[in-house]
């Protein structure tokens, strides 16, 4: 221990090395950082003893009118997704979700994340059709009027791009924030009506086994899903945060298969046929399959796993000097609630025990926080979170010989490893192996 | 029960008169409409055998582009606030949620209801400080970057204005939908620093009871609030649904006291100061005192009590014909969790208890549902709510001899009573007062 980390010590007992504080010394009132402000905690906190506040000048002028909806600050621009394609030329687009901008669980609509093959396409809702064909008793077709008189259901999940934090497959780390790394996730409270209550509707005749879901855009966007979870939590979702769908997000209707690879919860849905065994769509063959080791492949590989990151800090967040931060990030799972969720800040050498924000909620985002208090020497930070199920993120030596099977180096989906932030003794934030 | 009633009965047992239905049918899987796709229920839900699909235009064109922060569709332009100060003439502006149009629990940040006395501040956020002082050890002065590095929470909560539901102290039933009756309340999910965590790090003089919130607003809008409070679950909150604060609810900070009148949950908020006894600022000695009978007032009357009222249908949102629909609404109390919420079809007499959709939050909107068969006939639909402090929300009859104490016909807050739709042989709904 430096005598600079003595310096800042606190009444507060560490739970790991490098200043991981006992989440358990947060949880309730009466805990005092106080005494701290004369000693160089305060200084480094930005506080000041307080002197007559300065008069504004917006306090001193009428302010501006109230909008009919609502956009954010002006000041908030660089709250903004990534576009790998804003030209919207012929090939996948993908819009990425500022993690490092953003705090809680739910992602606003306007950054929900994005994979989308042409763009989005414009649907007149009026127009819109929801066809159930195929093996059923009686095929039926709903329009939105049809569909808002059925019982509904509103829930939180997640839904995370199969593809996300590929660049972790990378050989060496990539230089890159965790907006580039780990934003094709997101997470809303999505209201529509359970997919088996639409199939006991039309008839499920016992031959079926899988149902195909196609949407209305361009490329007819289509993945085989297996009969068992339509009629498990899927849902066609026609409301996000509240409102319609938004336009990029499937509007008006999206197929919402909780945990399941991004792709399959079809965005733009007019089609699910009932059938015997999966249509080996391009996405299920060529895309989101993906190859283990020498002639093996998985292919309908569905639930994300278990996985977590550091939000705060994180690439571009620099810290301004020694002091106390709060280690914040996000763990989910597809196959559940979150169970825990430890952070270290020496590597991975010794963990402590994050808190979670409540209410933990199945195959949804989950906050986690650790109090830290940095001595400004250098330290990686990492987190690394278990569900419900029993399954714990893995290391990345576990990833590469996962199941005596090396995932290899190739650009694979379902990358789950722990995420590595090194930061410097200037306080700034890379990308490292841990 | 009439011959149309019949034509359309189906397994599921009524639990209520006019065709609610028990709500535990439908919690499960394997629940059949089918066999009603021949009988008239089908034509009502307007499904139809699915014939080939048509080919969209929008399937054989290149999508949009994905924009950088997305908004909802063209084709939901009428999902709006209603404006009472579009102009944004000197008094206040009410900007009102349209509830009758979401579904779910979260509200977007651009339809979260706004109470605003000269429209919204233009607040600098690097500019903008929150200063601690009075009755405290040592006054300190935060900027937004400070705060950042205080350990954070998030929580989902509701906020209401103590004026919401005015119209129903109205003599005669105001002709109106949910959103002019309803619309001055909004459910977020909000992250950011306990104020306990902040008062601790100041140091509270024994002798502060109360403290000041004062805004950076032009009117400077203030209103005391009990140190109890403070040191509960009062919270300086920063993201709201994930992002920053939207301008108009208080960016870039604003005092989240859960449950607590709208007004005292200070936006823009910059100043907070220990004091041993209220200010009786203008805000709780003009404003938000309620007359009660004669020389009574109620002052200094803080949380929302339980209330719930119905969304789908209500008023605009005429049915198209007898057969099933939802009948859904929300329910909330600024004293804890939702215990129950039951529904009747037929003005009070009879009760269906109601599903509520996961989790149930305390202090935070919650979604009920109630699968139901209209025949036809005119109907009257209300909905009961109860919290688990035992609290249940009052009928008219109730209200205005609350306690021995008749609340009058006053424009007073706190307007918790049973709401009352009117549904015509025609499906056209009416507010009245059941």
């Amino acid at each position: 221990m430096t005598n600079k980390h003595e310096r800042l010590a606190s009444p507060m007992p560490d739970v790991a090395a490098n200043g991981l504080i006992d989440r358990r010394a947060l949880l309730g009132r009466g805990i005092l950082f106080v005494g701290a402000v004369g000693t160089g905690v305060g200084t480094s906190l930005n506080c000041a003893a307080a002197e007559p506040l300065a008069v504004d000048p917006w306090s001193m002028i009428p302010g501006v009118p109230i909008p009919a909806y609502g956009v954010p600050a002006k000041y908030e621009g660089k709250v903004i997704r990534t576009l790998t394609n804003p030209n919207n030329e012929p090939r996948t687009s993908q819009a990425r979700t500022p993690h490092h901008l953003l705090d809680g669980t739910i992602t606003p609509n306007g950054l929900h994340f994005v994979v989308a093959r042409t763009g989005f396409p414009d649907i007149d809702p009026s127009k819109h059709r929801l066809a159930i064909h195929g093996l059923v008793k009686q095929p039926l077709v709903f329009d939105l009027e049809a569909l808002a008189r059925y019982p509904k259901v509103t829930r939180i999940n997640f839904v995370e791009c199969g593809g996300n934090s590929a660049q972790l497959y990378s050989k060496d780390p990539v230089q890159a924030n965790v907006q580039a790394i780990h934003g094709l996730l997101s997470c809303s409270e999505w209201t529509g009506v359970r997919l088996s209550t639409l199939l006991d509707e039309a008839g499920i005749d016992p031959k079926a086994k899988w149902l195909l879901a196609e949407g209305a855009d361009g490329p007819s966007m289509n993945r085989s899903i297996p009969i068992a979870k339509a009629l498990d939590d899927a849902m066609i979702a026609l409301y996000q945060n509240g409102e319609r769908i938004n336009p990029a997000q499937g509007y008006p209707m999206r197929l919402l298969v909780p945990g399941y690879e991004g792709n399959m919860n079809v965005k733009w849905l007019h089609r699910i046929k009932l059938i015997e065994e999966p249509v080996m769509a391009i996405n299920e063959t060529m895309q989101y399959t993906y190859q283990v080791s020498g002639p093996k492949i998985w292919q309908f590989f569905f639930p994300m796993e278990v996985k977590s990151f550091v939000t705060h800090p994180s690439p571009g967040l620099t810290l301004k000097g020694p002091g106390f931060y709060e280690i914040s990030g996000l763990a989910y799972s597809g196959n559940g609630r979150i169970a825990k969720v430890v952070v270290s800040a020496d590597g991975g050498k010794t963990w402590g025990q994050a808190a979670l924000d409540a209410p933990v909620l199945s195959k949804a985002l989950t906050r986690f926080r650790m109090p830290w208090r940095w001595d400004g020497q250098p330290v990686v930070l990492q987190s690394r979170a278990w569900d419900e199920a029993g399954n714990v993120q893995p290391t990345r030596a576990d990833m590469f010989v996962e199941r005596g099977e090396p995932r290899g180096n190739a650009g694979m989906g379902h990358m789950n490893v722990i995420t590595s932030w090194a930061i410097d003794n200037k306080g700034e934030v890379k990308h490292v192996y841990g």
